[in-house]
């Protein structure tokens, strides 16, 4: 074990794009866990979007307060116990946590769940089984309802929500559209995931080719970025269409509210548009696993991961994917996979 | 019997704001009913914002084609049946139909309804216990699901929809609050009504004066009007808010398509949008009409109508109604009322 943790503490509240100098590396003595607790030495770390709401002053949208500066930045963390006096994680247990941007973390062990790594690489609890999979799972089975031979539209196709939305779409027996931007996120959405049609919203000119793409029209968009796509989609919705808002990328950078689509499309054909949270669905956990982990086993249900080896490279790495730089599952890692050898990654 | 009919055509589809000349009044000879048939006398017609949207070209969005040009505008009415082969309407029957901007109109039957003047005025079939009241009903209770306790925020509160939201709202235990567009409204609304407030979008600011007006934030958000009502309305919406999205007539003359509002706030609130249209809703009808008609008869769902006098002024008014000038629900008298001095009117 190392003598010496590193952490990356919240340094600014960016106003916009967030910049290196808003986060800061620091050193500090590994934490010595307590009684009935347990030390953690984290291997990956999960970005994700939303992170870039938690850096914002005040209440964050899942309700606690957001981080105070000087603090660690918040994230999801795939472990292994190194230390313990907690009966239910022992020493060598590989652990689920919420441990965010740091080397080491302490814990009572709430929130923790264990890991198999015969079930599934332990990196997948991130990602495809993991948080970004359930918003999947809940977004498009339980709010977009979709029904075989239906079209289901997904915005940021080639990450880690996008590209479960839009297979378990094909899944579900619908044509499945993805929205991307490059040709290679394009080509793999197409080519590996089985997506019926992928657009280049970069290069195509938006609406005529997802008009191209969608002949019998949307009748579920998953949207993730809002903004010009969601404006484009919205004028090609069929009646009650469906319209689960998890994610609003675009703008999430902006430094004044950006005006939104056009509604008349909302009104006239019945759409139904509603915000959701990964969080408030954690009840439908267990059905996900259960349905989900034996496709991700047998290939049916397939992932890529963009994993950036380092702690100190995860302010940067954050900065990309707000950009869309990451290709796949953006994580960090931070430390060994002792795993790794022994599973089999996409 | 009069020797002639009188009609309004359809002339001109306008492109923005509809003009008198985009109408045509023509004498034609009263139709003769033939066998099975029944001919209507109308007392009086409907005038409703939805009637812009069929004056576009195309399909209407509830399904028809709307009216080629030169033929009768398309309205709600309410006739006396002054010739009869059909058993089912008999004359004297006074009867809603839907028979157009015309005095005169020959009908199978089909679509008609019996009134009983006795249980209401007959112009409330068109208003409060009408289509706008079914409107108000089923999206308030079966889309914006209010609970006991919760604000309810209604935009053009003065209107034939708005004014049933809102008292309906305070049946069912909410705070109401209402969106007018003057002074005098805004007092009718508070005064007679019963709402807890009413902004007057014109000149207020709009944001303050509704954020005042809703010290708890907003639970549901019955829209109307769209534009800058549905923008700031969305700044205070609380978590798990309802915006049943009724109307946008802000932008109904509108020759492009305007931005709407940003949607950040129904991501992080998990807000539902629901487009909906009533005549996907007329099962509702029933429970509508006898949950709300004892309230209209002991004076606890009130009502108002603005009522102009001749077929011939018809453009002019329903002009004047997409620009807010109509002070209640707005009728043409197109003919004698023979109820008129037998029922009690608001």
């Amino acid at each position: 074990m190392q003598n010496l943790n590193r952490q990356v503490l919240l340094r600014n509240r960016p106003r916009g794009e967030p910049r290196p100098a808003d986060f800061e590396l620091v050193e500090t003595p590994v934490p010595a866990p307590g009684q009935g607790e347990v030390l953690c030495r984290t291997i990956y770390l999960s970005l994700d979007p939303y992170m870039r709401g938690r850096m914002e002053e005040g209440r964050s949208y899942t309700g606690g307060m957001n981080p105070a500066l000087g603090t660690v930045m918040v994230g999801g963390t795939v472990s292994e116990v190194v230390a313990s006096s907690n009966p239910a994680f022992p020493e060598g247990a590989l652990v689920l946590g919420a441990n965010g941007w740091q080397a080491y973390a302490r814990s009572s062990g709430a929130g923790l769940r264990t890991l198999d790594p015969r079930v599934a690489p332990i990196s997948t609890a991130l990602g495809v089984l993991g948080m970004p999979g359930l918003t999947a799972y809940v977004g498009l089975l339980d709010l977009g309802r979709p029904r075989p031979g239906e079209t289901v539209v997904v915005s940021a196709a080639a990450g880690a929500v996008g590209s479960v939305v839009g297979q378990l779409a094909r899944l579900k027996g619908c044509r499945a559209v993805g929205v991307a931007g490059s040709e290679a996120k394009c080509a793999y959405v197409v080519e590996e995931l089985g997506f019926d049609a992928c657009v280049n919203y970069k290069t195509e000119p938006l609406e005529p080719a997802l008009r191209k793409a969608c002949p019998a029209g949307i009748d579920v968009y998953f949207d993730n970025v809002g903004g010009d796509v969601l404006a484009a989609a919205l004028r090609l919705v069929n009646l009650r269409a469906r319209i689960p808002l998890c994610g609003l990328i675009s703008q999430y950078n902006a430094t004044e509210p950006p005006a939104g689509p056009n509604l008349r499309p909302v009104l006239v054909n019945r759409v139904l548009i509603q915000g959701f949270i990964v969080a408030d669905h954690l009840d439908r956990l267990g059905d996900f696993l259960r349905e989900c982990t034996p496709w991700v086993r047998e290939g049916r249900l397939r992932y890529r991961e963009d994993v950036v080896a380092g702690l100190e490279r995860a302010p940067e790495a954050f900065i990309g994917l707000l950009h869309g730089r990451n290709f796949g599952k953006l994580l960090v890692q931070v430390g060994e996979d002792p795993t790794r050898a022994a599973t089999s990654t996409a």
